[in-house]
């Protein structure tokens, strides 16, 4: 199975996050790709290759040109405004309040944005496009015939929508993924959503269309960030009704206890919308060890996910999401490669 | 002028507010309301007194029941999810997010607030309700017959929406202290708000009625905080339309530079809408020094606020809100209060 990486990642290297009512040094730290590089290279998943740039006109296939604009000058205006540290919004537009876009920088990054979680740097802007070039070159190597890809992307992706970031995420990979391979002639791409958090951008960007499947299986909302997405009965909107779906598992699930059925009944559907390509938002945070996330799998189910995936019987790319636990987190993502092509 | 005080402020006491990218003390903390007592004492601007406890009846004319409960409950949820440290949300529902409650803590958090500068701590709930009880006690004098009073609350409330708590507030003071009036028979309530920054709980609060009028000074919301709401074409909704009058003025205005034009406009509309009772949301970060806001008022303008007010005719509450240099914040506020009494 082919790799796409770039070595880009680590120009997101934040030192903020907000995070239980604290700053903390973020979580989705370089470090994290460097593992998984490491560890699948030695579990000789397959060759590694370096990403062509990505085509800003595909990157606007699924956020809004103002959206990247401001993406890319913010942290620019960030100094200019405050000085050479992490930038984090001030306030949000929620409820009872408009949604018009400020002239003032603290005021953009609220309306662009849904946490304070998710630092901009000196380096986002070179970071986040390399790992949207990383999933649209994956996109490519399908589309030229590849079996499966692993797209190695980080910064992640699934929790940002057309125009705003959160949640470690600012450009959706899976969907450029997803728009590289229908520009190619892929007509009904579906997409699988295995990180431990709801892919609420994935589905945001996708929800009134009908050609694209997007399921997603995560903690419940009621429970667990993103906490205002990935309800059961949301099922998709106007040409997108049926062809969203969400499966919400309690804290606590594990493999035997939620997680296997919730995975056998995502594929049931997305065998059933009958797909010509299968794109995979994989996080590992789904791991009992992971120290922001409540599922309780193990090592040994990780390959029994990529088990799973392969029934489909698809052209496959992988899109790196999610996953915290540094120690394991290199051995947990080879495992699901490994388990793939094993099976 | 009577002045209503109560010690219980001083059980809002924060460690922690996000404000430019950074976890820092509360700018929004215990010295102001000392600061302003001491100089409303020194002024002999009036009696003061205590608060008589207020209803919640009364708060539930404001804001929702459900928000109330989450209020009075946050910290021991907080407690038993995280710790004994400031509570600050995780993320908020922003474009393309529900809006149902969630379960967890951090969920509710984000549900009913706008940004992570308002912190919960110990002692939250004893404050805000000491807070509203101070508006409410000062209406009721008013109520009474006594021509102005001073409600020198603390927490601020204006920013607070029905369901929605940020910048500082928590329950909106000013909107409790017009029902209070209104149950006492004042049919026309009008509100001013002269904080530097919108008052968007309040208009939020009452948009969509005819029966209270509201008209805030404040910076423009493209440049300043809160930044989605206060925008002058904001004139009311349903029967609340033309009752809404915004003000927004850019950064550097001072008083013969926007200041006092817009107070004149503004007490133009109220004239017009023909008032029984005036309710001032009275912020002083209007000053030249406040340490997060960019007007340049001296403190001899303060003065001439007062008597721009007193030529309204009506008998008036003043409803404490923002106001962060605490060294002049004293003397800026007994200013408008003597200026006031003597025009
Ligand atoms: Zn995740
Ligand atoms: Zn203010």
């Amino acid at each position: 199975m082919k790799i796409v990486f770039s070595q880009d990642h680590k120009f997101q290297d934040g030192k903020s996050e907000l995070i239980d009512g604290q700053i903390q040094p973020p979580v989705e730290k370089p470090a994290r790709a460097e593992q998984i590089l490491s560890a699948v290279t030695e579990a000789r998943i397959g060759e590694v290759l370096a990403p062509a740039p990505v085509d800003r006109a595909l990157l606007q296939t699924v956020h809004t040109p103002a959206y990247l604009d401001f993406l890319e000058t913010a942290w620019d205006e960030w100094v200019a405004a405050h000085g050479d540290w992490d930038a984090l919004p001030l306030d949000w537009p929620a409820r009872t309040f408009t949604h018009r876009v400020p002239e003032a920088i603290d005021g953009k990054m609220g309306y662009y944005s849904f946490d304070a979680g998710t630092p901009i740097t000196s380096g986002t802007w070179r970071a986040v496009t390399a790992s949207a070039s990383v999933a649209a070159t994956g996109a490519t190597l399908v589309a030229d015939g590849e079996r499966a890809v692993f797209s190695l992307c980080r910064p992640p992706g699934h929790h940002a929508a057309a125009d705003v970031y959160g949640g470690y995420c600012f450009i959706n990979n899976a969907a450029v993924a997803v728009e590289a391979l229908r520009a190619r002639g892929f007509s009904r791409p579906a997409i699988i959503d295995v990180d431990y958090h709801h892919g609420n951008g994935t589905q945001a960007i996708f929800y009134g269309r009908g050609d694209v499947f997007f399921a997603s299986i995560h903690a419940d909302p009621r429970q667990e960030f993103p906490y205002f997405l990935g309800y059961a009965d949301e099922t998709g909107d106007g040409a997108g009704e049926g062809a969203n779906a969400n499966f919400p598992l309690r804290w606590g699930t594990g493999w035997k206890s939620g997680y296997e059925e919730a995975l056998e009944a995502a594929l049931d559907r997305i065998a059933a919308y009958g797909p010509d390509v299968l794109v995979v938002s994989l996080g590992a945070d789904t791991y009992h060890e992971d120290p922001i996330s409540q599922f309780t799998l193990d090592t040994d189910d990780f390959p029994r996910i990529g088990e799973h995936l392969k029934r489909a019987g698809l052209p496959t790319l992988f899109v790196m999401e999610g996953g915290y636990a540094i120690d394991a987190l290199g051995r947990n993502v080879a495992n699901v490669l490994s388990g793939f092509e094993g099976a």
